[in-house]
């Protein structure tokens, strides 16, 4: 057990830590070398071309040397704040406006609980002393006299303790319904204030049915034509274009290699670099490295064409899926909101994620498997939370000192040092559970991408959830509970339905010391070597140095990233279960989780405006996952509370608390009926009243422009260096107004579409993406910042 | 613990109940006078208007005089089998052809089973005999030596039982595929050949939001012309008419008293009635009877039409609720299945139930008090189900016959003949249990009435859903286990998950002669006292007696009832549990249900054919509930084995059994994906079709017409005897072809329906029902078969 002087020696530690790494960023970011990497969102969205501290002279461009700005290193932090609400939703988005919002929720809930339960809780439990009488061999740190183990059973005084469950349960849910309220709200003002956009207009439809000699593309036709006469438009057909994808990836990658080699000969020309043309290049004849990538890129620039024709023209690959448009915001919802085939499992539709959100691999996952891997993924999810505890708990057990002294009796020496000894007790099991957890994120996206979701944001809510679930189980139960998640599981299944909360409640107070650890370590150190972006920071020099020849290149090198959702949505959950948890049982642990929310908030308000490019903007869409993970911590809590006083002798206490959890579950599921639908459809009234304002300045003809090649897939517009030969047919057509597009679309049940469209899926992959469809702005030509490439590094190294 | 004598008795008292009960029948059926209760199906549908075996005299209109027909008194078995399944549909409904698809589909299902398990299963347990070597003190019943009891622990033999439990598993799932199938396709095709009816074109909207200075007819009006402007067609207001519904039944009450005093003076014109005008006739002054009455009736029409009045003007009468039609099917199916405005709790639309189905007074139910009151009826049907054991399981005990000797030992001499005490232990217990049942379903469906559901199909299926939960925990697992459900409850509670299917599994053999009898009590003699409908025989010959004076007389008199789902689908769910559940455990107990399938789907068909008049038409909307029943019931019967087993020291077969409820879990799964939108949803694809099919022969004027008055209040209806002082503005104001209503709907977004709405909604009652509306056909005039007095006995006196 470690005692209160481990966890100050733990917490001067991350202290020290943390400082040592806002220094280090201080001093980082105001180099003008370092600019791209801590303000690359403001060149991104065009407001900044060069760096802001550069002084006139040489060294100037690189090192700031202007005294002045080094002894106000801290003034990121009132910089980040002064931007407002409206100004962030505006400049970075909705997704990271309402992330925010989340540290600020925190902040507003756990203040005042603190507060409360550090005035009234704390004496309750000091007063009564129960554990200085108890046998002296019992470790107890000093902590755990703070917390409600202190109170004797049957004590009166854990009414306190009981009212004050209730008044936190009240409070937090408070704050949740307001917070749902103004989010949703948000959520509306936000897609109302937003222009035309494809996905506005567009429903995925998948598991279109095949009929023999018929193509994809008629039978969508046809489909769409008879069961939405006056409001369909067009559609988009989906293309298995993966093998293309990996071969565009690879010649990136050779492409790489060959601006390398290049620079290295610009700058050195007498000495050319050379490669053995065999296997890794480790043997065969030597060649020039230059001529060698050109001739690759070029061979592969050929096998790229044939592929490309090969998928344009092989029926095998065209997907049984589309983008099908419509002509208006009210036809796409009614499509996407209603069954369209007799048979339930054909012909389904859902709204189609924005074309940045989609992940294009997915699309070409025939609809039949979906299930399986479903189910494949949530037993191999179910294996990978129940025993990726046994390496953990190994190395914690090693972390115990008495188990490291077994194993390695030479330690014993270093580890009788009282500093050392503290240091291993405080800091490594926090360490040992961060290192095991940090491949995990990883690990869960890719199973969430064997899962099938076609959007990039469901993904990232879906590896959250893994993240969560694994998080809930091996962090909070693995560390109460002794021994690891299988026979925790094993160990549950042959105990009584009541006795599961009594088992953890009773742990639960024990266990407040390392939870403290573990807040600082993961929480405040975390947070710190967020802002540092130290990986970013590296590859980008590194880059800097062996790639970046133009203006161009160093544009691309910049890696702005995005808030890393499927990693800090489980861990902030964590921390709300933490809090809520303890609140009552240990309030002590409280205002080191305000210490987190606070600093988190100021980092990440800071990333957000200055360094962050989101990919996609869901507008909010996990706020009711946040939402109701906050409420199953309070049931959570309630049962563990429940469990607690039961084991106090306080069982009579139980109907009291019972009432608690009812209370909860009718509030959330009055929340999910009021707000989610917010979240989940679009309503016709809303889709109407967007209709109506555009229909005067809009046409079908121009919104059938505006969306003919939204949907294509990104590799196709690619490469029009390399290849100009097609001649787009379909967008120049549809500019031109023709008879059946100009007359009014409503009572035209007729065929009028069927004209242009078996090819016109297929041919207008020359032009660029239209502007407002993207983020691309003023001086980032989209030239420069590509949306093919960029779109394949995402999706490939994610 | 009975015997297999025991049994024996209680068989041979049901055979002969049974047979009892189909003799009276096969009487009393034959006897012109009887006619109209045992074929009032053949009157109401018009095919019949005189009884058939009427003879020439006098005595012949009453008594059957030909002998002949009286030897063939069992041949209304094979007459119930002629019809085919499509003529049933088009005789009863699809409801009731669904009805007994299920009793077929138990057969299918339980015939095979029962010749597999007894031919393999019996001779396995049977040659084990360790029930022999027990002490003797036990008392075994010769069936337990038939069961898995018989089986000796840890031997190899279980595995029959497991491969057969796999083997049912299989072949009911098969079934239940072909099943579920076949009766979707059914249900679509009926949706599809029902020609044009109002609930095609009609959504139910309710939470109207309240605009000030408007009216809810105005609010309805502008926001679907704006929100559905091609579809909209016009709506219908719901009034609160509860307080009118009163008065109507109350005079419907004094009317029948008028006519009996009438006939009785008829017949006894020197002796005129007279009673007292005090409180019940019991005090006051002595008035003649017939002028009381009359007296009664002209004030009670005087109220009657000024409550109608209040009605019609009060807007506080008029509920935030209507009934909007559109002018194609597509478009309501398209407002059924979307949100509608941007609070997802105001403007929900749902599909409007066709006007028989509706349970007009849950309509005036505000919105926001359902939640509530489902919570509330939630804790009542908990409470229900775990308090009502404590009766039963007193006369149970009483039953058990040393309890009753010791609580009345002058008894002693009785039950100690060995007739008598066979008869208590075989017969009682069953019976004390279906007297108490008795009026449970009046309660549940009073219950599922507050719940606030509008429709009589819903209230049923609900009504049905609590009674199963019910029989579930008090019949089935209130039998298996001792204590009262709250006990049961407590302990579970205390129990750990693998515990509680152990507890279960163990008793569940030793109980199989108890289901039994069970068995024979409740389904045998229940299905035979189901064909005499002695209460509907009694009932029809006193208002011949005492009321009827014409042949409209006669016919309101006769009661058809219905397929009484509420009552009978969970009963046919507990045996599908008890034949489940049984078949691998005591396969005996298979042939007693079998016998109960079939003797059932006889009398059922038979019924439907020639008794049965539905008041709705649900086309087979209750499948979904029976089929996931089944599926628990298999799963049920799969945990419990792995409990028996488990006990059976047989530990090692649970990874082997444990496979099979994930795979029936997720055929269910898949079941409901791939049929169960049938049952819910209206794809667009089929309204489309239906939509094309008619367009050439219709026109929105006549489909406003046809609308216009299909889903007003049916009082407004009743009453063309008493005030026929309003005139209809609308109905035929909609035939003439107005300038608005001539030209295609589409694209006028005007908002020309505004002219002649505002009293739309009220002044068209004095038109009859359209008749394709409801099922009265030729002989039987709407006249003679009133709606509105109908539908109020249905409605109330449930």
């Amino acid at each position: 057990m470690a005692t209160l002087g481990d966890i100050a020696v733990s917490a001067a530690f991350n202290i020290v830590g943390a400082f040592a790494f806002l220094l280090a960023f201080a001093l980082l970011r105001l180099q003008p070398i370092n600019d791209r990497v801590y303000f690359p969102k403001w060149y991104i969205s065009g407001k900044r071309s060069s760096p802001r501290h550069a002084g006139g002279s040489f060294v100037g461009k690189f090192v700031n040397l202007n005294v002045k700005t080094y002894f106000t290193f801290l003034n990121w932090m009132p910089q980040a704040l002064k931007m407002s609400e409206a100004e962030i939703i505006d400049h970075a988005g909705l997704d990271s406006a309402v992330f925010l919002r989340i540290y600020l929720l925190g902040l507003k809930i756990f203040v005042p609980m603190a507060a409360v339960a550090l005035v009234v809780l704390i004496p309750v439990n000091v007063s009564d002393g129960t554990l200085y009488s108890l046998n002296k061999d019992l470790v107890i740190s000093n902590i755990d006299k703070l917390s409600i183990s202190n109170v004797r059973s049957k004590s009166i005084k854990f009414f306190f303790h009981i009212s004050m469950q209730y008044l936190f349960t009240f409070w937090t849910c408070c704050l949740l319904y307001k917070e749902y309220s103004r989010v949703a709200s948000m959520r509306l003002r936000f897609l109302a204030s937003q222009g035309r956009r494809a996905e506005q207009f567009t429903v995925l439809v998948r598991n279109i049915p095949h009929v023999s000699g018929r193509s994809t593309s008629d039978s969508v036709e046809s489909f769409f034509s008879k069961n939405h006469p006056e409001h369909y438009l067009c559609h988009q057909a989906v293309y298995n274009a993966n093998k293309f994808a990996r071969l565009v990836r690879k010649r990136n990658r050779l492409q790489n290699w060959l601006d390398y080699n290049q620079l290295k000969f610009e700058r050195n020309p007498e000495k050319r670099r050379r490669r053995k043309n065999g296997f890794l290049g480790l043997w065969g004849e030597k060649i020039d490295s230059i001529d060698f990538y050109k001739h690759q890129i070029k061979e592969l620039d050929k096998k790229l064409t044939m592929e490309r024709q090969k998928v344009l023209k092989d029926p095998k690959a065209i997907m049984p899926a589309a983008f099908v448009s419509f002509n208006s915001r009210w036809g796409a919802a009614v499509c996407a909101q209603t069954q369209q085939s007799k048979n339930p499992t054909l012909w389904l539709t859902k709204w189609a994620p924005e074309p940045r959100d989609i992940y294009w691999k997915n699309l070409a996952i025939p609809y039949v498997s979906l299930t399986i891997r479903r189910f494949i993924i949530s037993v191999a999810v179910f294996a990978l939370i129940f025993f990726y505890m046994i390496p953990i708990a190994f190395v914690q057990s090693l972390a115990n000192l008495e188990g490291l002294e077994k194993v390695a009796p030479f330690l014993r020496p270093v580890t009788e040092l009282k500093f050392i000894k503290s240091f291993l007790q405080g800091f490594l099991p926090g360490l040992a559970l961060k290192i095991f957890l940090f491949a995990l994120p990883t690990i869960l996206m890719i199973m969430s991408k064997v899962e099938g979701y076609v959007a990039k944001s469901t993904l990232e809510r879906k590896a959250a959830a893994k993240y969560y679930y694994f998080m809930l189980v091996n962090v909070f139960l693995g560390s109460i509970i002794a021994g690891t998640a299988f026979q925790q599981l094993r160990a549950f299944l042959h105990q009584s339905a009541t006795q599961i909360p009594r088992t953890i409640g009773v742990s639960i107070p024990m266990k407040a010391t390392f939870f403290i650890t573990y807040i600082m370590v993961d929480g405040w150190a975390g947070i710190a070597s967020e802002i540092l972006r130290l990986k970013p920071l590296v590859i980008f020099h590194l880059k800097n140095m062996f790639i970046v020849k133009t203006e161009r290149d160093r544009v691309k090198a910049m890696d702005p990233g995005s808030v890393d959702f499927p990693e800090t949505l489980p861990s902030l959950q964590l921390y709300f279960l933490l809090g809520l948890v303890y609140a009552v049982v240990t309030p002590i642990l409280l205002p080191f989780i305000l210490v987190f929310f606070a600093f988190a908030y100021f980092v990440y308000r800071h990333q957000v405006i200055n360094v962050y490019n989101q990919q996609y903007e869901s507008a909010g869409a996990f706020w009711p996952h946040v939402h109701s993970r906050i409420i199953w911590s309070l049931l959570i809590s309630q049962l563990l509370l429940m469990g607690l006083l039961s084991t106090k002798k306080a069982a009579n206490s139980t109907p009291l608390i019972i009432v608690l959890p009812i209370l909860t579950l009718a509030f959330h599921n009055y929340c999910k009926n009021r707000f989610e639908p917010a979240f989940r459809k679009y309503p016709l009234e809303e889709a109407m009243d967007k209709d109506l304002e555009d229909r005067p300045s809009e046409s079908d003809v121009n919104l059938k422009s505006f969306l003919a090649d939204a949907y294509l897939h990104p590799i196709f517009r690619s490469f029009e260096e390399v290849e100009l030969v097609e001649v787009g047919v379909d967008k120049s057509q549809a500019h031109i107004p023709s008879p059946s597009g100009s007359s009014s679309s409503s009572s035209h049940h007729d065929i009028h579409h069927h004209e242009d469209k078996p090819s016109h899926s297929v041919h207008h992959h020359e032009y660029e993406p239209p502007s407002n469809v993207y983020h691309y702005k003023a001086e980032v030509s989209s030239n420069v910042y590509e949306y093919d490439t960029e779109s394949y590094h995402n999706v490939y190294h994610y």
